[in-house]
């Protein structure tokens, strides 16, 4: 259509990519006309997917494909994402990745928790890091975006606004991160495996978590007050849905607590605050782009806690690039994300 | 917006209703201004159902502010949707019924599987049976659609060009349905219980389902030969989804089967028949109102079987009710349905 | 058989009463000679519960027929127990009361928590809580015993060797309980609706849970220390488990922290310590009566975790009332509960 | 313990293997003393899996372990189990296999369907198929068990009834097998990930079941009378339990029906009929090595129904080699095989 911006995803395979297909089939201003997968080139999108049958028609790209589109989106692993960036710079291209190669600025923290080497040090910096409700300004101006982590966008989110306004003691922060099984992506593991996984809970990557850093980092600048914080991951018999409750010192009022984040979240067109005090629950945003928040002030025990839900593919990957594609083009941040949460 | 129609939804509460809801919110020629529920009169949809908060703003109403609209949506029970639909019939609407109420031409055979009061005789006779792929004609000039049943839809979809085809010899149709909890609705009862539904599947209704006499009598319909149809309807533990495997004797050769299939759906927007031999999942058509079909000719053991799937709340409920709408009233046929289906 | 002692259970319908039927079934010194249900009281228990079809082959009594037995469970509600059991002293019964009725010395906190009428003084003061992990002795003499709440379970084991070791600022305690819907029992409601729980999870109970009195108040006696507890539940799409994870300010080294826990628990028949450093999962337990530990210092956040994880219905209901039985007579404590964990 | 004779498990890592670890843990008459996996060898047992820490504090041996043991179970894939017993025939252990090497006949039939070498001749005819419903008294005098498929099992004891009084015309039975992904085993797999299993049902190995076989062979040979059978296998979002739904033309009638199965199954310790009308639910036999089934007549259509449910890993596997076991020994049918089933 006359007028569409072109977009890439590169990662063709993996749920992240897939999710991207999902909403761009329906965005008003961008056209999806290339899926990159290496590994499935030339093969039919159709075929492999059987759910995209008559919705895609065309076939898996290779890389170099990527370079005639306005959009490139980057759904590949952590690692890959950042060998791929260089090769796309020359294209006049705005790129948004989702992986993690982007964003920590400190290479030894990037070293030390993804045991990977890190990336050149000016791509990063010129990465602009995409929660648009901390940082909305500066990614109107990007070229290239490091899309947040699932569990740092619930955290930060259902954090932030308690730090700012120092009504939780920095230093005390123990974030309890439950998600769906989704989040480890397509590969398979005994972790995956359904019969494993199914009627089960369990905690795993303890006190190793990469997202760790990030939330420390980008918590710290939209908070203003750098702390040190715990998270403990948890993953939960479901297919979607992260929840991350926050626990700390309390270090204020109830109102005082209401106040902040009703502040925080009242123009926000995806983070929707709970004023009723009720806790969300993961299925009130599954599917959608929206990030659901609750807060409690227990005056008895000294204690904050915060309850902050998303789908973990949309406003925790898919969704939340695509949000951060509408901000950088001066579109309705919404555009391509108005599909209502399902239920049930 | 100027040049949108208006439309109500009834049964507010519900699941089907709930559906609709997620739909029309999208739907570029109509505007959902009113949704009833008289249990809720007066209450603020968005806290009843949180997952609409910021969605909608506006409170359940009343029966009475149905007429104002131009099409109406009646997603209540059996036995209610029929007593409600002569209050309206002053009123110009098209008026859609996802119930049962109006399916059955005779009405012992509505009062002997549903055990209910038969519906108003005139009543019945002016609805249209809503499945497109049989019976686009007729509802094109239909004022009142009775919406298939979820079994239904994916019962007479994934058999028709089989018996019209004769492929099968009548009078030797078992149909295995296979069905999410959601299609029992949001009434509590120990069926749809977590505990005694997860990690359990569970026969139900055995010669007695309601759906039977509606496919017996729409099958025949449509493929121009009346055959007696067995139906075991078996609960699964998942919330979406309807898989009816249909087993019969084989009177033709897979080459036919084939193209029976392809003829019959080639120009469908919503059913799509998979050419490969592979079978369809429920999950390639999830939050979608797609159909999907897999079809299978054992010529060792002389046996015909088909899969079809659908989504009980989509293509067998809101999503039908919406295509419909959209036949009656000229629009591209897949207006407001564009969604993707949701994978994984 | 001659020289077994004969066992009621009391409040025959529930889950927690259908779980002393699975362990009674198989002890080797008890014979589970009567089931009472005043609201099935004559009705054939293999044809209300055909999973014991054949297996139980007599009818529900009423309460009457309890006093002639040696133990009594009792699995009813809250507030229904404490009432039953002034007409069972005339017996020489052991009684076993499954509820919260016994739990808190406190008749205020009671009233306050539950929201009921507090039961009598002297009986509160008569029963013995019946953890044996920290009570064993007291137990052993007992004949009243108020057997602690699933969530209270896996909070205090998974807690209390730091506590009582000093290794945690007392105040800074934060609990993460997690649990299966079975927990909810078989009561009707919509958190226990399977469309609304399945790929869903969710935080209840904010600030009310009414088990945080039952830990504060064991967990202080069982530490020598009294503190402060917040405890946040959340709803698990799974029928069985329950894991607390708890956290708190570290005041101690890793060292201290494994070794507290080897001591507390390395002569116990069900609590499992892993020394292993992984944290358990809740599959590990599934089906037994034991409750699997793992912790974990992160001396860079300063924070203490643990993970504790049981059956509800077995270490957190009807397997610890056995064990329990068990310690009351003298037997092997692991008698009737030998199962091994169902895996997978 | 003296008395007790020894068995070892060969496997030891799958799933089958972990199920009869559960059962003879606590079997009145057998020991065991020997777990092998050549994978594992040397690795401690409870590290590996950690359900069974405090449980089994031994570790992997390598095959020449078997040896020196009375009973040998084997739970290894097919193609390697027929390859494994000739290195054991020396010993004079009683030998029983869980794979499908040896279940029929046919070397041809057998290679066409597994697409493997078949084994050798005069070993397979040695063997004996231990299903104890329709061939107790073999099983008693025999030295090497066959052990059924897990759907095989369900569909013999859920159709051969009715096939043996004529009360369906043969060639014309199909049965539709539903089955939790437990029964994959802990391969991984793409139809085992969580993520593409769970919320989803899936026609698999249409036309090409490798049980079809055995059920042809079997049932012909239970029933008298030789019949083509179709089954169409379907995987569930669960992890355990079967259920086969049976369909063909009703020769005879209810009461005949009702007869027919209360006869084949009154004296059986471990079939259970429904004498009710009621169907069965996978949950009822969860855990237990119970075989359920119910039965209909459906005069209207002419259509016969039944209905069988079975635990995949106990009657579909471990249980059933355990029972096979106890028949071999002339020890009591149930023993170590008393668990009640596990509900909810």
């Amino acid at each position: 259509m006359t007028g569409l911006k072109q977009a890439a995803v590169v990662g063709g395979t993996g749920y992240g990519a897939l999710e991207l297909i999902r909403i761009l089939e329906n965005h008003p201003f961008l056209e999806l006309t290339t899926v990159i997968s290496q590994s499935e080139e030339g093969n039919d999108i159709g075929e492999r997917y059987p759910h995209l049958q008559t919705i895609r028609t065309d076939s898996f790209k290779n890389m170099e494909a990527a370079a005639a589109c306005d959009v490139i989106f980057i759904a590949a692993p952590a690692g890959v994402a950042s060998k791929l960036i260089p090769t796309l710079s020359a294209s006049k291209s705005q790129i948004i990745d989702l992986s993690g190669d982007l964003r920590l600025e400190d290479s030894d923290v990037y070293e030390a928790w993804y045991g990977l080497e890190p990336p050149d040090k000016a791509m990063q910096q010129h990465a602009v890091y995409g929660l648009p409700e901390v940082n909305r300004e500066t990614i109107r101006e990007a070229r290239l975006i490091s899309n947040p982590g699932c569990f740092a966008t619930a955290a930060i989110l259902g954090m932030y606004p308690a730090v700012k306004q120092q009504l939780i003691e920095p230093g005390t922060i123990m974030m309890d991160g439950k998600t769906g099984v989704s989040g480890a992506g397509r590969k398979m593991s005994m972790m995956t495996h359904f019969s494993e996984t199914n009627e089960n809970i369990k905690a795993y990557r303890t006190g190793a978590h990469q997202h760790v850093p990030e939330i420390e980092e980008h918590l710290g600048k939209a908070a203003g007050i750098q702390t040190p914080v715990y998270l403990q991951t948890h993953l939960m018999p479901m297919t979607r849905g992260i929840m991350v409750t926050s626990y700390g010192r309390l270090a204020g009022s109830a109102t005082e607590l209401q106040q902040a984040y009703e502040t925080a979240y009242e123009h926000e067109p995806f983070t929707r605050f709970r004023k009723s005090g009720l806790m969300p629950q993961t299925k009130d945003v599954y599917g959608s782009s929206y990030c659901d928040i609750g807060v409690f002030a227990d005056e008895r025990s000294g204690t904050l806690m915060t309850v902050a839900v998303i789908d973990n593919l949309m406003k925790g990957a898919a969704g939340q690039a695509v949000q951060n594609c509408n901000i950088m083009n001066g579109w309705a941040e919404y555009s391509g994300l108005q599909m209502v949460p399902q239920y049930p």
